[in-house]
């Protein structure tokens, strides 16, 4: 985009700055500032660290001429309130995850995870080769927003429950915390699903409140001490096989900004996704160590029938989206599927096999 | 860094630019150009183009302040001489793999990828949070330059071989093209191996030189055109777990760059990593669909003695590299084997549960 044409489209989408400073090439004077207001507390790791370390990235390779302050979850809106802050001019970017907004569309739990869905780079392969950036897009435009991914968590922890679990009867009546499409697929198992802000889990757990709760994985988990109410912590979740977070950005204000603006916010997310990735797969190991050696946590895997009744729970569910009356929920599902059928091949031909006779065989 | 202290530094690096083009903040005056030459073909899918994409993507973020002029090999210099172009300063950058420089480092494989090595996320952890790039600098300190991941292609197929691998003693004689630490491993299992470029393996396997060759995955593979003489095709590689590539730049020059710019060049190495992977994740499935359903091609596991001998081989060539006389080789290696302890433990206890029993309930 040419000064000129940036000058006028600025002027319209209120980017923040005046056609007079812009007219001036230094840098320091066409500084823009912007306001990011995310889902995460303070400092929360993996996720709230990475929201405010995706801001100073974005501060730092643009030398200062995008400016991010980063607002930590209610600091200038609450949580919940993020995208509709960019929506109606509040903040002109938003740190969350897509399926926080199930309400505008039930598409959106695509583009964070759906149960027994898409592993990290499965999800990754579909978003920026098999169509799933250019149908999320379809999906925000409604609302006037841009979205990309920025960061994600991997295949997360499945839960602490008090009591062992070895079948799927055990799961009757349990009392379980767990939000959304996992929430749902874990009702058809028998489970009775409540769901409470991250603050809340604890004192629910130790009251007797709760049977269960799954948050996240070890790195998380750990610092709200949940390994203190409940020592038996099961693996996999099933229904967060990989939950990506993303930034979202007024589409006409990010549309405004010179060309190399809106590459650096792009390019940052995109080396975002691989730095939380990172960062929980480091640290999420380090801190099961430390469950397991400091504070006698029991890891388990679900049994067998709890594995087979959630895949078929987690089906019901997607089939659910799938026949929605709103056609591009239909179409967002069909593409999921499509590239979830396609990827999983190479997940299971290649790198399964792999992990498998490493795991037998690498002492 | 101020631009004062640029200007003299830029000056003594030789960035391309003058200081009296410097000393004018207009962004089109003060553009520097470097070459970055590479050990990719032109358009070689997946690494090649990943390549060409790394420049652009620089070249775009800083509006042009750095435009990147990306040669294929061989344009500038033969491929294998790309690191010696930037310590000799016939190019300020080099795309390529860590471990095609072992001749200068030994250790320089593992930042590359090692026989029963790390994985994509596996390596990431290890790279950005315990410690490889840290010591990675160590290495290319001696040499000058700083190195950046750049891509990655995941874990690779295990190979094409004309006759079925029914146990190890099959393995006796074969004549298999497969280069480096991965080669060695193939030795002790009792394959004849052998190393040629890529553009010589499909006459070598018609010809009859050789009976089995491995290159990447699907994605190039199909490419070179191997299932039209040989059927078998071996799944997993376990000598190439996950091979990264990385972007080597001098490291006076990049120094001498405008924080910005360095921002920009890092950032972006690390948006093309995951670029890179996902590239490879969506399109090696599409391949593999091709050359089962297309050109007829055996898909197949190595049998359970193949993959357990690979271990016991793989450990000794490690060995090797531990005990050697270099401290730093030794140094590099207890960090790799200490990471990959801790991460693999994520990888079995959570992530690979969950790919199983997707594989075995999802239908």
């Amino acid at each position: 985009m040419d000064r000129r044409s940036f000058i006028k489209r600025a002027g319209v989408a209120g980017v923040g700055a005046t056609a007079a400073t812009l007219a001036s090439p230094a840098l320091a004077q066409g500084n823009i500032t912007w306001r990011m207001v995310t889902t995460w507390p303070k400092n929360f790791p993996g996720l709230g660290v990475g929201a405010q370390r995706l801001g100073d990235r974005i501060t730092a390779a643009s030398g200062g001429r995008l400016t991010v302050q980063v607002y930590s979850a209610g600091e200038l809106v609450p949580p919940l309130q993020s995208l509709d802050a960019v929506i109606d001019g509040t903040a002109e970017m938003s740190h969350g995850a897509a399926y926080y907004w199930q309400n505008k569309s039930p598409a959106l739990s695509f583009f964070t995870g759906v149960p027994y869905g898409m592993t990290t780079p499965e999800l990754t392969a579909w978003m920026r080769y098999l169509g799933g950036q250019e149908i999320w897009d379809e999906v925000y435009d409604q609302f006037g927003v841009q979205g990309f991914l920025s960061g994600n968590t991997g295949t997360q922890a499945g839960g602490w429950f008090k009591n062992e679990i070895n079948s799927v009867e055990d799961l009757k009546g349990v009392r379980f915390r767990t939000p959304g499409l996992g929430g749902r697929v874990w009702e058809k198992l028998g489970a009775t699903v409540t769901n409470m802000a991250a603050g809340e889990i604890f004192q629910a757990l130790q009251s007797g409140t709760l049977d269960a709760a799954e948050f996240v994985g070890p790195y998380n988990d750990l610092a709200l001490g949940f390994h203190q109410v409940a020592k038996n912590y099961y693996m996999p979740s099933f229904v967060e096989s990989g939950l990506a977070t993303e930034l979202v950005v007024d589409k006409a204000k990010y549309q405004a900004l010179p060309e190399d603006l809106q590459a650096i916010v792009k390019d940052i997310c995109q080396a975002e996704y691989d730095q939380v990735a990172a960062d929980f797969y480091a640290n999420d190991p380090r801190a099961l160590r430390t469950l397991v050696n400091d504070h006698g946590v029991q890891v388990r895997n679900f049994p067998d029938d709890v594995m087979a009744a959630g895949a078929v729970a987690s089906q019901e569910v997607i089939d659910e989206l799938r026949d929605s009356s709103d056609p591009l929920v239909q179409k967002v599902t069909e593409s999921f599927l499509e590239g979830l059928s396609l990827v999983r091949e190479r997940t299971e031909k290649i790198d399964l096999p792999y992990q498998a006779a490493r795991q037998k065989h690498l002492k």
